[in-house]
């Protein structure tokens, strides 16, 4: 289960200080003339993030392309792409080789497969989503062409300058918009809209809550508060809306422009899209990865202390934001593909 | 998409006025002997729910089982399930039918098929969830087996009784808590333990929020409060554990048992189950069904006002709960076959 | 895996003396008018087939709706359906619940499962079909309008009169042919559109071969031989066609309408649609419950003596034929539908 | 739809003259030593093949391992490969362009994508087969642990130095037994282990029928004559085998070992594996390059006279026995995988 998306669809591979991390997109139209630059800036986003936050590691990230695309054209067959692992320091880890650091995945990989690539976090490292910004961006790509935008911004963040210097890390709350996407995406049993962005979102690591419209605060709403009211924007014509507030029969059929007056719902109801923004929340945990020193326990069941020092975010966010809006990206893509399907 | 699961898959069918509402699943192993008594409680703890609370229609929700069973013991071949919808007052809609009742998947149903049931919401009905009921019973029954339990109860609900008397609805809070787990259950990349949770529970209706272990709060922590350190709990062979604290070499390997001393993770570290209680939050939005007068549209654009009346429940909590453990014990079951695979 | 298709899903169930027979169609598209008619008019070419050949057995093959249907016409959710097993004389394999009838699934299924439906064949029997046929009408409905059309012929078969005199079953060969699909359709790697057909025809109980084009005899051939040349039909534009011989600079491009000579391809080349008929052949063993008495052995191992009463068809052939355009028809709706998300 | 498997799945990735041809393998189980060796070892039989009818372009055909693997061993995570193109003279098929051979793909696959590879045949290349040989040798290396081994060999082929002198090419059957092979393998409905090994072999350039067992010979027999007579082969306990004929209360249970005395079945029954020899034959076309003139097509309808020149096969089969070979060892491990969770 290395793979995301039903119609576009994404299989990574790669460990943190394996030769090279990667992904395979199957499902992508062809004859799309990729925005390489486009590409590279979005993984820039990613590497440099928030610079000031940002883990030491000096990684090119130069993306070969081994597949799928003829002079910068995407074929219709797999792409596939790579980018080696260039500045691995394992030997910075052969201290954590029978440890199992606090809150890591270090234990249960473990305990999953009986063995675990300890160098750099292995598979477990947040350096195995580059990948997914690669995907997102030319997901990004091809909704830009419809009109569809995807933008993530920070809800909230702990101090991140104090928690550098006290050794220690924070966490915090990523909020999403997808501007733009049709009503109708969506599959409404066990595809929901809220569903797939759900599981897309808990495939980011450290990330530990997920929110749709106003979320959890609706767990304290009546229905007459929570509930969207649908109105109706008429068309003038020039640009302008206005809206419909009568049982008018002047109203115009061809002019008829359904929408909602607060958007409680997050732009999903039933778990299909209403045309509305698209509104979602993530939380992140704090970096596990602390420099302060924690006790723990090494594979022989020894209490131990360690002070992880290596090369490390204080924050998940500027990355993490990143990945959200790529994962966002892909799918509403993927659900956009199935809609097309739908109605044929 | 109205399937769920890898290996054990549910598919639903029904609309709540059709003809039936069922489902088959898909991979239950043989040789099971159903325990029908088990079965029919959940759909009872389903149906009456907290009946001060619930719905008022009248179903006697009686399973046939078209296939899959032999004398009561599951033959390894799909079992197929319905429950036919006997107190149908389609009529009560009827007046429903052109307008789009706000916070309901009226509209977006509309939009995405260009069809719509309008008979008791149709698919999109809390209804069409029974069979997630009866899957979530057998699947229960196999993990009850294998010493795993799953319980949800109230996290926090709002004021029924005075939401009752205003004609309102209120929202809430369910915790879950999947006991007795082994490790390693769950899949790194995109099928994490936490997003196929999330994913099946943003299938619920009225889901619009889910976190693991503290979630949210996580993201106000720092890594140092966040982390859960890793202690063994030396086992002293007549049913008592005691803290090992120190690099004692005294340490027998044969009795090394490694768990957390604090469980803000939810039992889930890099995707995958520690061993700890899987601990989850779902929070359900209000039900968009209030009999208070609401202002909307219909489908011809123009304004009106609607009061809903029909039989509807005053908060989703007391049937959602029974909802929220069906699937988790499904997801529950699903990655444990996974990782037999795994483990061969 | 009781599942066929990608995006025009079909999940059945059923055993043959259970309580029902039916099936799940997932992704077919809404708002279709189903002409119940035509699927009742399958039905019967399938129960009655060839009357002077068929099995005993009286079923009235009602079938019942149970989802996804509303006055006629699709709303896009799942739609669920069944037929009721009535005339089951299960006593009738009483005598059979221990012995492994020679080439049937009865032995295979005990160490499958470990369990068996001993009755009329349970899981394994030829009745499991029955939706297969209701889904391929369905599907048929929908590539008819789109001009696509999918008829089986007999290629070859056994003496059916010398062989029912004889108790003894013959098999045979079935030909089938997709007219009017268009050029591209069918995935190139693991999803061909031969490799599909494939797959489906091999879920047909009896299948033991499958050839597409001149299959097995292009094994002998010369590529000189087997080559189809491309030639190129120039569209005189009052309907008829005129084959283009030269390099004229006079070829209209908007007439240009590249086809093959021959067709020893069967209308497939790397695995995907080129415009021609899509031909193929289906092989059908001899129907093994024959009422000439076999030697076997029963589940101690002892042996013993079987005749194989009951109600049997002496050759697979004229339901067969029903089976083999049902399930062409959905994978080439199916892979009709793949294709125009690739064209999005 | 360039993924094969279920639970042990390839995505593979490549085009002839793009940057390298490769896989990812998900689902491999961890803590396997790979026999690099022996994967090497399948390459060059895929590679030399024949070395008299095989195709001069030289490759190195070096894997490269990018991650699931550390040291040798499996990690569980996905493990990605490839091989880069060396030897690629694109030039030599610049005049193949605009130009559609006779059964070659160039026509379909710019009627699927409207773009084509036309570098050496781009993604429809016999070289794109490369990476399941690579998968395949793992699953080979798997199954040889549980005692399985899967062997292919020439059953009819043309004659390659006629053909080869005249510029032609020839077709041919390979045979395939998979020995050893346990029975309950296969899932009975849509998953037969028939039909997963039908559709395997599709996926293989250039076939065009697959039979199992007596195949489509059983099309012209009696059941009494394709009947596979149930024995029991009881185990005398030292190493020897008596058949037992009578029923002897005297059969001890424990040595019950039921088979069958002939094998027109080819070891499936029902779908599912009866523990015998699965056998199947696949019949290749000839290869459709041929250096004799044949007339044909370009894209703007002209026709043309066009000699393949480059670098080709005369006969697929040397290079298809390795990837019929590889392809059963995939499909058999897959379904084994799967009947492992059914037993649980």
């Amino acid at each position: 289960m290395n793979t995301i998306g039903h119609l576009f669809k994404l299989t990574t591979f790669g460990e943190s200080h394996g030769a090279a991390i990667g992904g395979v997109i199957d499902g992508c139209p062809s004859q799309l003339r990729l925005d390489f630059d486009f590409i590279d800036n979005e993984l820039l986003r990613r590497k440099t993030a928030n610079s000031a936050m940002a883990s030491q590691r000096k990684e090119s990230d130069h993306v070969e392309w081994l597949s799928g695309v003829l002079d910068g054209t995407t074929l219709g067959s797999p792409i596939a792409f790579m980018v080696r692992n260039e500045d691995c320091k394992s030997t910075d880890y052969e201290t954590l080789k029978d440890v199992y650091r606090p809150s890591h995945a270090d234990f249960t990989y473990e305990q999953k497969y009986g063995i675990r690539d300890w160098r750099g976090g292995g598979r477990a490292s947040a350096r195995t989503t580059l990948p997914i910004v690669v995907a997102g961006a030319i997901a990004k790509q091809v909704l830009k062409e419809k009109g569809i935008q995807v933008v993530a911004v920070v809800n909230s963040m702990g101090d991140v300058e104090l928690a550098r210097k006290e050794g220690d890390t924070v966490g915090g709350i990523v909020e999403c918009r997808i501007v733009g996407a049709p009503s109708g995406l969506g599959e409404p049993m066990f595809g929901k809209f809220s569903a797939e962005l759900a599981h897309a979102m808990f495939s980011i690591p450290a990330v530990k809550g997920f929110e749709v419209g106003d979320g959890f605060a609706l767990a304290h709403m009546k229905g007459s508060e929570a509930n969207d009211t649908f109105i109706n924007m008429i068309d003038e014509g020039y640009g302008a809306f206005r809206r419909e507030t009568g049982p008018a029969s002047s109203v115009s059929k061809s002019r008829v422009n359904i929408t909602t007056l607060t958007n409680h719902s997050g732009g999903i109801q039933g778990g299909i899209t209403n045309g509305n923004d698209i509104v979602f929340r993530v939380a992140f945990k704090p970096i596990p990865s602390i420099a302060k020193p924690q006790e723990t326990v090494n594979r022989a069941g020894e209490t131990c202390e360690i002070a992880i020092e290596g090369r490390h975010d204080v924050c998940a966010l500027p990355r993490g934001m990143v990945l959200v809006e790529a994962l966002a990206a892909m799918v509403t893509l993927d659900m956009w593909m199935l809609q097309e399907v739908q109605l044929l």
